[in-house]
């Protein structure tokens, strides 16, 4: 029986496995800082496709392809998927994940779709109600133009607090008890080599979450989203801390998804003044997934897309390997879009958050 | 403990209530068929409201307000949000629902949202994540034919096979046990008054749920999405009818979304093809809420707000009366934006299933 703590912080007493992961980037991640890392990136953001959006359902096509290859499972094997993206009425997710035949729960979080997919997997986890479930996000840098601002080909010049959509999608399998769960038919009709390779060491496990409220603090620009962002996560974390009885050096890193570098300030800001100091910990998937200098992306990178393979390709692999026992993984989500914007609206945040643990320190 | 019946089919054990519910809708569904038992029918379309879509926000607003107001607790004992609409990016729900300061999950499933976001609810109230969840949906006529297809402005002739979206957000409060939850400041904070209009019978439960697949057999007309959704429903009712084990007259009504009149053919004939006769218990709320001779909807009503505001003034009725025992409620949903439709690319669908039950019948 998982525990609940406060308003919507869930501790998991049942092991909630991230089994395997996947990672797709486009070129510009591919020759970041994290480039090596992600198992796969193309050689241009098309993708062999016609259109940026065909290009972006690609992206998941690959990442939940190679997310069940790595496990040696097969699609029929897995009970459900939770998946999005920042398109409109998410068609990179309608369009990429038909063929899989995969049960599905469409989610929307915008940027912070990766924490909410993997939050409502782990509860579909620990709830006994599935025993595989995939939850994967993608974006795509020339789609969300398109989707959010102004056409490629316009060429418009972008202020130093704009951010880079990451172009990339990660898949996450996650799973409980292998030996023990509802879908009897995994155990009993489970080929040898498909045994063997789902009896390896996972590669994390989630063990609770927060989950995020809409966070409006009035900022109307869609070129600065870090600091539409920050106050979102200043909430979430605060409620966690508390709800936890956790502080910040609990964590070996407090991981934001897409703040950027003046996202970053802010939240390290209001965090202080509501008495927890981060900048320790602080972390942020788009500051590490970009050189800021030579990559000219300016304040970094942003998307579902970002959070999704950096946790993949390299938050996974330091929990792997003991450098971090525990970390905090915190996605950041901008809830616009060209309509609400054009129409003079806020861009309001939200910000889900998961505790990951190495599976060494306990499970 | 819930038991998982066959891959994405759920039966709930411990008890999932719908609390209360709430219906708003526009001035035409107001002057409909289902007219009179809808609790908020507006004299506009405009609700107050400045554009469309801060028009659809305050439908969600009105319909979170109303169920809060008629079940008697206030915003700050809900622990958990489900919600969503059809326009990009959610906006309907980030802009209608961010004042409640309620943790929010955003969802996407087309037309489908409502079922979605009841499934989900019910997976976290059984898997006791919480004590208290409202699950919302919307959908409009107006920012949806803009979403979609034409401007208003443009008085573009529309196909008989159209179905027309419906204005309106129904918002219903998920509950388990009162009094044995794991958010136990409620039942020790609540005023006399919340106890009282608490401890009132609930509207109906819900026992089970069947989750959908993508389903896309290659249609691509935008004004026939009955046709584009009763492939995906009848794969979704064929599962369901494996996994529990159920037979159609294990119903009284099997009630789709919004298939229409066109999609309900299409449904019974594919489901006839998988020896399951389901004419007699089939109803459709797209059918039901508008009269199609007087108001001129062609094929039915369509949009989240349809399923949804339907099943709260009318099915959740007939359940209350006993009129009905035991429903299976399937929102229908087809998945595709402009983007997709103008790039050529088909109209998959998704479908899931709840099982709804009068509450005299077992709980």
């Amino acid at each position: 029986m998982s525990e609940c703590l406060g308003r919507a912080s869930i501790r998991f007493e049942q092991p909630v496995y991230i089994i395997e992961s996947a990672s797709v980037v486009g070129k510009k991640e591919g020759e970041g800082p994290l480039g090596l890392l992600f198992d796969l990136a193309g050689e241009d953001d098309m993708f062999g496709c016609e259109t940026w959006e065909e290009a972006e359902s690609s992206l998941q096509k690959q990442a939940v392809g190679l997310v069940l290859e790595k496990a040696g499972v097969s699609a029929e094997k897995i009970n459900l998927m939770f998946a999005g993206d920042l398109l409109g009425q998410s068609i990179a997710t309608s369009f990429g994940l038909a063929s899989y035949g995969i049960p599905l729960m469409g989610v929307y979080g915008a940027c912070s779709t990766c924490g909410e997919s993997l939050a409502l997997g782990a509860m579909t986890i620990a709830g006994n109600y599935a025993k595989n479930v995939i939850c994967v996000t993608s974006s795509h840098f020339a789609s969300a133009e398109k989707e959010f601002r102004f056409p490629l080909d316009y060429g418009n010049q972008r202020p130093l607090s704009a951010t880079w959509t990451v172009t990339g999608s990660g898949a996450f399998l996650l799973s409980g008890n292998l030996n023990n769960g509802c879908y009897l038919s995994y155990s009993t009709h489970m080929s040898e080599n498909e045994k063997s390779k789902m009896s390896k060491k996972p590669r994390a496990k989630i063990s609770g979450i927060t989950v995020g409220k809409i966070t409006d603090y009035g900022m109307k620009d869609s070129m600065n989203m870090g600091a539409c962002m920050a106050p979102a996560s200043a909430s979430t974390l605060e409620r966690h801390f508390i709800d936890f009885k956790s502080q910040p050096n609990d964590y070996d890193k407090i991981i934001t998804g897409d703040l950027g570098s003046v996202g970053q300030k802010i939240l390290i800001d209001l965090l202080k003044e509501k008495g927890y100091d981060i900048s320790d910990q602080h972390m942020d998937c788009g500051i590490e997934i970009f050189d800021a200098n030579s990559q000219d992306t300016h304040s970094g990178g942003s998307g579902c897309g970002c959070s999704a393979v950096t946790l993949s390709a390299y938050i996974l692999k330091q929990l792997e390997e003991q450098n971090w026992k525990k970390v905090l993984f915190m996605p950041t989500g901008a809830l616009l879009s060209k309509t609400s914007f054009n129409e003079g609206k806020s861009v309001p945040g939200i910000a889900h958050a998961l505790v990951l643990e190495s599976c060494q320190a306990g499970a």
